[in-house]
């Protein structure tokens, strides 16, 4: 016992201590330091991980890594944040060895040099179970602009970022279950379920012109609906607007039928915002700025709930209203 | 899957959002937003807890939730920092039932309560394995002015609250190891293993008194090696100083070889520091004001590693330096 528990010091020493910011003490003390710049606001936010369930057991460790890393940021990109860093506590199986651990690291080290943040603190225990992963990330934005989810307006126009369904249609290739797709497509889809790209940059620029935001995690329509529900407004969804990739866009050619995962399935990790129609000119300026396709989707109206409709204004039926981890 | 991720939501509302506090958004938006009161630092601290690791699987959910927030409001206390509030993800099997989630909600309410802090946000998911539980506690100190581990200076005293093992003969007692007590006994040792007391105020006020501390949860010596080690100096601990509760010293009457387990196991939960000889007064003044013994146990030197002393000043040689979770 007395072995194992030196490891784990000896553990957080080798792979954990090199990625600690100024602010983690080292990790050597009993918590980290956080200077809020003045004039912001901190935003937290925190999410788990357990192999098995939002990860596979042997997905490369440092893809592991790093999609936790970025399903964090988006939750800060959502709010309109600036990151800054982030707090880990890992329980790990003895089967996640040295190997695991250098890999993980890896992907850590690699996210934090891309969005500029440090690891803060956190803790490394031991389970039985599957690995177990947690993360708390920490930014900040403008004191009192938070984007919230609760702003939304009848009148808005909805908005979303980049193009909706690989990472749902990637997942699938990935499992073997949907095979039609050439090299390059496969490679493409199952980037963007394994590696999200947190909308950082897009987010920060939406303060004070996004009325109500979220990050696309559970899929479109079923997010939407999230936003719908705590604005106390209700939505139109233009199926045919919603953005595609060509991957994407040959799969529905093939099979119309996998619109419902296109529109429901989760792990986007876009931005789905509502803004007034006089925000037109900045969007357009801010896609071309950050070459990002911003898309008009659909818009807010009174009531509630999320219609989505065809070309023609007919209601679609979706069979999956949301990703389901369960 | 819909009906559990639906449950998952259903879940969350029922239990974790009365729980929330007002920069929680009520657990409804991607993260939380805290403000920060000017002229005072942010401290952040992270532990995770794994049943049949860090506390019993029948442990009483409410006991197994205020440990989880005392354990990290101790670290906040190390630091000197004055609680805010905390993010927590939860990775439960569906053995943990909603009478177990009551339990839990119920013990997160009674310390909240207990120590002015709310629910932030987090996250709740299912798993496989054990329950496995993550917390990020949030408090703040006066910029510039968190007590290190790494500020003791030879000649500075050592002082340590409250008393010394009665956390690690409770566990041993629990675990039917240990018969002799008498029940009062056997429940005062049990409640200091299962509900340890963060020393909040008494953190608080040695900020600008102590010059290093840390919160004694592996054991007194190892973890005064470690505030030792970071500050590069070296300690005689004086064993027969060290506080002990009645139960504790009756203890030892009958087994001297208790001893190592004494002052070398863990989850006391007092605060352990060092500070010049001139802040007697004062620390005599706030044992006084706080009701809670504070005692000088031994002396920082040039050096490093800590030297365990008896009545005679011979070196004690104990077998265990510090508690092992593994």
């Amino acid at each position: 016992m007395a072995d194992s528990r030196l490891d784990e010091f000896a553990r957080i020493a080798r792979f954990f201590a090199p990625l600690a910011g100024s602010g983690a003490l080292g990790l050597l003390d009993d918590a980290a330091l956080v200077e809020v710049p003045t004039g912001r606001q901190l935003v937290l936010t925190a999410d788990a991980l357990v192999a098995g369930v939002h990860f596979l057991t042997d997905d490369p460790p440092d893809l592991v890594a790093r999609k936790m890393l970025r399903v964090n940021l988006s939750d800060l990109a959502a709010m309109g944040a600036a990151p800054l860093g982030y707090l880990m506590t890992t329980a790990l199986p003895a089967a996640c060895d040295e190997v695991w651990l250098a890999g993980f690291a890896s992907g850590l080290a690699a996210d934090q040099a891309a969005f500029g943040i440090a690891l803060l603190g956190g803790d490394s225990v031991a389970t039985p179970g599957p690995p177990t992963l947690s993360v708390t990330a920490i930014g900040s934005v403008p004191a009192g602009q938070a984007v919230r989810r609760s702003g939304a307006l009848p009148g808005d126009l909805i908005y979303v970022s980049g193009t909706i369904g690989d990472a749902a249609l990637g997942l699938r290739a990935l499992r073997g279950e949907l095979a039609e797709f050439d090299a390059a497509q496969y490679a493409f889809l199952a980037d963007r379920y394994r590696l999200p790209q947190p909308r950082l940059a897009l987010g920060q620029r939406l303060v004070g012109v996004a009325h109500a935001m979220l990050d696309v995690s559970d899929g479109l329509v079923g997010d939407l609906n999230h936003l719908c529900a705590v604005s106390g407004v209700g939505a139109v969804l233009e199926a045919a607007r919603v953005p595609q990739s060509p991957a994407v866009r040959e799969a529905l050619a093939r099979d119309p039928a996998l619109l419902a995962l296109v529109l429901g399935g989760g792990d986007d990790y876009e931005l789905v915002f509502s803004a007034p129609s006089a925000a037109e000119a900045t969007l357009a300026a801010l896609a071309t700025s950050l070459a990002l396709p911003i898309t008009a989707i659909g818009r807010i109206e009174a009531g509630d709930g999320v219609r989505v409709i065809d070309e023609t204004g007919r209601k679609i039926a979706l069979a999956a209203p949301g990703y389901q981890h369960f």
